[in-house]
């Protein structure tokens, strides 16, 4: 009998879709060949930790490229602990699909080699995307993706060699850069084309981030875009925006986005999409039988619009390097099922994070038939040093399912999105949610968690027990002079030590039973009820209603949850 | 047309599931005449809160008794802002429910009222269990389940009264005690009559929180109980034990569990289960549909097995309160669904927590078809600080559903037992489990999250790729003096900083693939694998394997999860 011969398995890309997939690879194939060729010199970098090395969160540079007991994944490693063969400095060229090869060029001699594959796995992950504008080719002007984009700028930190900086760009890595830089002592700009940073948030919710980033002293610009890169000597001087306004600066990096790697793959003759990355079945297989993708090149269905999206997330790489690596070396067994496209960021003293679809990319998308509930609460007790939390919940009217779920706020938001997504893997609806069973101690949470407590004002919205009204909308009917009817429900002192100023009346909700009739019912036909977090404003709103006053509205989330400046 | 009458709402127990249920009710029933009934001279308690103010993390006790805006929750505070009428200092003494009434007597002053209610809401909550054993009327002596208990337990903190003291009970309120006791400076032994604390984990992960009680100079003896205590001018001056030792202290806190407080239920005719508990169907409807209960008092369905459990926690009543409340008011609208018994707690430095069934109550309960997984590893990446936690998944091995999850750990505990909780209400299996969307960026998690790795780890269990041992059997296989050939693939600086002692041979993964002649094909039939948390524990196997090992197993969870003394 003829000896099996061992499967080749060529991995291209070693950040962390790749050494995933061959790492996984290999404990299921003892046998196979496994070749990794990457073009930088690392492998396997902690790219996602570029912005707190940047920021001096850590001053080890190898952390970023060392397994969690301190050895380097270098080529050594891979071969010795796991008899993986890993080409750094060199580029893949071209596929040859039909010879089943992958020419490959060293970067550095120049020397060119034809690798041999049963089994291919793309993982040429993403580049940032780049305006087209003048001077973006100034000395100064630079990106955070590569590690040495992240040795640049930490230089940059530790020799202080920059006093002014703009971000262009408002979305994760443009805020998470925004951060690195401010806490190495540069006076920072955001710019963001769209009306608001953070697009994954409803405008609301990433006002408030927009407030909180502002408050440390970086500046935030948006609905302007950059429309030159100013300088002499070839260095960076000034950013000019489409607004004619100039920022002084001797830096500016560039964070509007990445676009998948396909250009290898399309070359080789690959579907691609039309997001620009790879094409991929359940199985991450691509319209080629042999060869397999994953990570931020390809497109991965999202599991609630079932449309194909580019989510170039560091966690769903490593899933996705998993189930290519299980495949190429098994077949096609594991499955992706897609993304919900979870994600989250630290923003100084808060956090962002999103689950699912935002109210906005819900309607962009064609769904009318949804409702949303915005809630603001504490994370724990008081007692035990609770810190605020404003969240938001959008879910299917008919179906009560869960859509999404975002939550901002200087408290614990890693757990109030974990525990949304698993609640939207599970299909679960707003009912679900209302009586979940979760982990709660004085230490951890409230009685009552921020994720049920939205779910309870959703539920009352969609009963009809509740009218919301948005701060938005309470806005824009203020500042359109509409003489309004706003009721502030909180107690005397908290409205001398804060309140909005826009034309409320202070009753107390433990003063309002014998204080109707300074609510006269020709006057307040329609009354705008809220206090600090609006669970008051909800009791008031109630009581109003019963009392036949015609049109009670809550506004949601309170004044926690207004985007705008306060009179105090 | 006759006006119509008002509802009389009656709630007894004014503690946290009845003000919910008045609150709630009122909500929805703005006419309706409530009242609640309460022994105690407080409303709204937040008892979770009493051990944290004991221990001394906050100093304020009225903050135990107020709004998050700091109005104490008295009577006045309920008529003005709610119109909810709350007696206070007041017991009820008996239920007519022919006459539908309720007898009431003024504990100050002897007065009886008689209450008439068209709906009745019991939360008359739970007691302390006490043990029927000579002493336990001595003087220092206590329980920590009232405010008042709170004040006593505070008091002998501030004024350093106790220098020795024993908590009887290791479960939840047993460790949250002794936390609090020895932040005040007291010497502390918790005394359980079981082999582990917190029962709510499986013996290996309580194990391991033991051994952080113990670092903190506190100290635990299990499997004994007590006999006696002991005194003298009726003085507690020692706990004596089932094995015959004497712990000499002044203080000794039972904290055996609770039991609900049925009584007035029963006398009333109402049934009760079997485990002491008010039955009531899913409205939260007692055996009189005039009467609801909510709380520590009722059994509640276990939405895993279907059995009736107790499952006294704060966040339950709150919510079985909400769905009384509801009911009471409009009729049976609401569902509440039952609990998965999702518990947390704070261990000194760890916290620990469990949703769903334990490996060791499946197995009670007659799950045979099951299989689990021990995974240690990070909350967050090393460079940002990560700590480490140790996690045990339960699973049904034909459907895959996710039956139990437990972890423990300094690391971020809640948000895995908050997903873990999601989870099991979506009835996820390992499956969907494994690629997960969560919510990752550095200063919060790991690329993939315990969760997740703790879901691979069972998946490759559940599909043959991996053969896990438990610490458990190794220890007893050493300790009978098999000779097992038992294998650290960690590095020797690894080794020199922390290892075993149990005859384990060292080999570094990277150097496996050369040694492999000091693994002798005669005498290691049997290879037991492991590492700090085993991952290269697990890849090592797979290596082993395909060099014809016969049988290579992995202890589960490594070093971390080493219940176990070492010997470095």
């Amino acid at each position: 009998m003829a000896e099996k011969k061992p499967k080749r398995i060529v991995v291209i890309g070693g950040s962390a879709a790749g050494p995933k997939a061959a790492a996984r690879a290999r404990r299921l194939d003892q046998e196979a060949e496994i070749t990794i060729v990457q073009k930088d010199t690392e492998l396997s970098m902690a790219s996602c930790g570029y912005p707190y090395y940047v920021g001096g969160f850590f001053d080890d540079r190898q952390q970023l490229v060392c397994t969690p007991t301190g050895v380097v994944r270098d080529p050594q490693f891979f071969m010795k602990t796991k008899g993986i063969r890993a080409l750094t400095g060199t580029e893949a060229t071209a596929i040859d699909r039909k010879a089943h090869t992958v020419s490959c060029r060293n970067l550095a001699s120049g020397e060119t080699t034809t690798l041999p594959y049963d089994k291919l796995i793309l993982a040429t992950g993403a580049r940032p995307k780049m305006p087209p504008i003048p001077g973006v080719d100034l000395a100064g002007v630079v990106t955070l993706h590569s590690i040495a984009d992240a040795d640049a700028l930490r230089k940059i930190r530790d020799e202080k060699l920059v006093s002014h900086a703009v971000v262009v760009g408002g979305g994760l890595i443009g805020i998470e850069t925004c951060e690195a830089l401010q806490l190495a002592g540069i006076s920072i700009t955001v710019v963001e084309m769209l009306p608001q940073i953070l697009t994954f948030l409803d405008w609301q919710l990433a006002k408030l981030l927009e407030g909180h980033v502002r408050s440390k002293a970086a500046d935030v610009i948006t609905d302007v875009s950059v429309a030159a890169f100013l300088g002499s000597d070839g260095k960076l001087e000034a950013v000019k925006l489409s607004n004619g306004a100039e920022l002084p600066c001797e830096l500016a990096v560039i964070a509007i986005g990445v676009r998948p790697n396909s250009a290898l793959a399309r070359a080789a003759g690959l579907a691609i999409g039309e997001l620009g990355g790879v094409t991929v079945d359940e199985h991450l297989r691509t319209s080629d039988p042999d060869i397999y993708a994953a990570g931020d090149c390809i497109e991965v269905t999202n599991r609630i619009t079932g449309r194909k999206v580019h989510a170039p997330y560091g966690d769903l790489a490593n899933l996705q390097g998993r189930v290519a690596g299980e495949n190429a070396a098994l077949g096609n067994r594991a499955v992706f099922p897609g993304t919900i496209q979870t994600g989250i960021c630290k923003v100084f003293d808060y956090s962002a994070g999103s689950t699912g679809l935002s109210e906005t990319r819900a309607r962009e998308l064609g769904y009318t038939n949804i409702e949303t509930a915005i809630s603001a609460g504490l994370d724990k007790p008081p007692y035990m040093g609770g810190k605020f939390l404003v969240s938001k919940m959008v879910a299917d009217r008919s179906s009560g399912r869960i859509l999404g779920y975002q939550c901002v706020g200087p408290g614990d938001v890693s757990r109030q999105i974990g525990q949304a997504a698993m609640a939207i893997l599970g299909k679960l609806t707003v009912d679900d949610v209302v009586n979940a069973d979760l982990p709660y101690a004085p230490p951890f949470s409230l009685a009552i968690d921020n994720f049920i407590a939205t779910a309870q004002i959703l539920e009352n919205k969609m009963k009809g027990r509740m009218k919301g009204i948005s701060a938005m909308e309470v806005k824009e009917r203020v500042n359109r002079g509409e003489k309004l009817c706003i009721l502030d429900v909180r107690g005397p002192d908290e409205y001398e030590a804060m309140r909005l100023g826009i034309g409320e009346k202070l009753i107390p909700l433990g003063a309002l039973r014998g204080r109707l009739a300074e609510l006269p019912r020709e006057s307040c036909k329609e009354i705008i009820c809220f206090c600090k977090i609006s669970l008051r404003g909800y009791e008031a709103a109630r009581f109003l209603e019963a009392q036949g006053y015609p049109d009670v509205k809550v506004m949601e989330g309170g004044i926690l949850a207004w985007p705008y400046p306060r009179e105090k």
